[in-house]
């Protein structure tokens, strides 16, 4: 048997690991400070409700891992974290709206394996209900710019809007059943390049000076002031009217909440096709990193579509990209190998150390002890190998002194040090 | 269609998930502090690491989600991490020994669903690879006990040996051929009473004799010392002098350690067929719940099993159930629905309740806002049927004043109080 993980998932290493749950914390602290609550929905869903005509679409759903139970029930794994909420929400009709939450979990895409696309990943999703208020796209907003904020990172909320992008549509002369393929070509203009997009239209039957026309508004630069007064000079229909009018809301409420990366691009329209109002996307400046980090948007029509009685339910949210921060934040020169503190050599007696390990653990730093009676130079090994800080040498000399040897395993400095002295220094690194 | 979850599974709501996440934080906060660090394996594992005959046997592989990617590679969802964890090692032989891992993560199993059984569940999981030494044990067994304490449960920790049962076992004449097979049906002594247990043995051709001489001797009760002295001038071989020596090595550790709550009981047996030496399992005390709470064992012949080389690789580890966990903790009347602390309703202006909001948020209280512009009384229904316990209007008044009235929802109370004050009150609460 040669042992291996299957194509497209991996060993996630401690050193990695710790990385990742730093992030994850950082993303659960946001979440919770802005008010979002915990929902857990399982990996396994019904492979109806992942194959319903309102969730994903054809594409992903090519890509979804099938599975029975014995009862032969034909069940998927879930490949995103929305349609399972629109499923709860559509189950749970009673639940106080606007509702809240957020979920951070796995999710799994049996696609192909390009650089860093994985068959199992996480998403960490907020979404809120019930609510068609732009505060609740503006809250969306602001959770992210708070939690890269505090996740030390440069970066820019790139916003717009798809009744705007509707209205460019209609103006240039597309053909309403049209728009959203249009739209979804328009949203590789970043990724593949104007030329090939154009190309993409001109496959579309789009004629040609539309695409130019097309192209030339969507190019628009300036403030997101400048931007909004060019286009209600040139593009005057309801879509685009409507389109504009909720982003004035939003960077209105932006404004008051001091929001500073937010900045509209015309350019920007997201690949799926439920969302048809706010879009954003966050990208990081002066970044290894050229792909979002975390996106979403309005996609009022989708969660009603899942109940029987098709009530319409507002929605939006937003999703961060774990893997893609993660590679972000990367630098193997500064990655935490341990979280372990400090590792206490025994030397001829276990008494002594192992009552000094019960107390500083019982002071919650964490330590870590000899488990294999090494001698000392093969200790200092391993608590090295480990990254591990501090070392505790405690043998003879040091149980007569009451007072046990600290070694500071980067410098190399020792001090003889009582419990509470060691205590003391340990709990505050 | 017909929305519904897998049979099995379920949605974890809000106020059952912010109980989860208070245990998981705590058994997180023991594995670091006791030195474990993390790892993640992937959920899905090729079929043929699930299916070796050194890993889980043929009774839990028949619950095995079996899945096929698009290149026909024969996957199944892990029903442990004990397996994926010996898989990891066997990769990768150069890790520093002893290495400690800790790991929660959801596991699957299509088995029949009885009350509590879940075919999607999440395990906590402790193991240290490398080290013979009975410390090791000790330190599973020390974790356990800090964990339960900082739960805030009275528990009992059941010790025995695997090597002393079958020196019991050869002392009343039953063939070593037949040990795993007595030992998997004394392990439901607890479960099913001794009179089914005894059945079961008949029906396993063991004389009617010997189940009553080895029923007697797993009954001896005492004090662990005078257990131990007990079976010392009763049954004398070299099993049960192993396993003594080695139960006497674990407590002379957990003396050293402080331990309380660890008690022999020669009953304990454990189903699973790899162990080979010290097995344990925790008890809750005073409880609804009679099923242990946590249990593990050591298991030194199975990892090597998956490497080439066929190295022996020393194992030890424990598992936390979070299922029964929670239902021992959970107290319908204590539950906390909510994370948010405070709730704004804006009256009549936005201005200076998105101000505030983003300062509360700034100082990491965990804040919200009306998002549907309803009047004072639905959103003080709003915020009480989420249970958040305090809530700021804010209005002309109150911008006049310069100050805001915070209302606490418990005692209907309701406060003046300056920005600064609020956070101030809010933060320590």
């Amino acid at each position: 048997m040669t042992l291996d993980t299957p194509k497209g998932t991996r060993d996630v290493l401690p050193e990695q690991k710790i990385l990742r749950d730093f992030i994850i914390s950082k993303v659960k602290e946001g979440f919770e400070t802005y008010g979002f609550l915990p929902l857990e929905t399982p990996s396994i869903e019904m492979y109806d409700t992942l194959a319903s005509k309102y969730a994903g679409g054809s594409e992903i759903l090519k890509e979804t891992f099938k599975l029975t139970d014995q009862g032969k029930r034909k069940l998927g794994l879930r490949y995103d974290l929305t349609v399972p909420f629109a499923r709860f929400i559509a189950m749970n009709p009673n639940i106080k709206m606007p509702f809240k939450r957020y979920q951070i979990a796995n999710v799994w895409r049996d696609g192909p394996i390009k650089l860093g696309r994985y068959r199992e990943f996480i998403q960490c999703d907020g979404d809120i209900a019930g609510s068609s208020s732009m505060m609740a796209d503006t809250e969306c907003i602001a959770l992210a710019e708070s939690v890269f904020t505090s996740l030390g990172l440069d970066f820019e909320i790139k916003i717009n809007n798809r009744r705007l992008l509707n209205g460019i549509l209609e103006y240039v002369g597309v053909k309403e059943k049209d728009f959203n393929s249009v739209i979804i070509s328009i949203d590789k203009i970043a990724k593949i390049g104007e030329k090939d997009v154009r190309e993409e239209l001109i496959n579309k039957k789009i004629p040609d000076k539309k695409i130019t026309e097309l192209f030339s508004i969507i190019k628009t630069k300036g403030t997101n002031e400048d931007i909004l007064i060019e286009l209600k000079n040139k593009v005057s229909n309801k879509n685009a009217n409507d389109g504009i009018e909720e982003l004035e809301e939003v960077f209105n409420y932006s404004n008051l909440m001091g929001l500073k990366n937010v900045k509209l691009d015309i350019s920007l329209a997201r690949g799926l096709s439920y969302y048809n109002s706010t879009v954003y996307e966050v990208y990081l400046i002066n970044s290894k990193i050229n792909s979002s980090v975390a996106a979403g948007g309005r996609y009022d029509n989708m969660v009603g579509n899942f109940m029987e009685s098709k009530t319409q339910v507002p929605a939006v949210g937003i999703s961060f990209g774990l893997d893609v921060i993660y590679d972000a934040i990367y630098d193997e020169t500064k990655l935490k190998k341990t979280l372990t503190k400090v590792y206490i050599i025994p030397i001829k007696t276990m008494n002594e150390p192992l009552k000094l390990l019960k107390i500083l653990r019982d002071n919650k730093i964490n330590s870590d002890i000899d488990l294999s009676q090494k001698g000392v130079s093969k200790n200092l090994d391993y608590a090295d190998k480990y990254g591990i800080p501090y070392v505790i040498l405690i043998g003879d000399n040091e149980i007569k002194a009451g007072r046990f040897k600290l070694r500071d395993m980067k410098t190399g400095q020792e001090e003889m040090l009582s419990e509470k002295e060691i205590i003391e220094k340990l709990r505050n690194k």
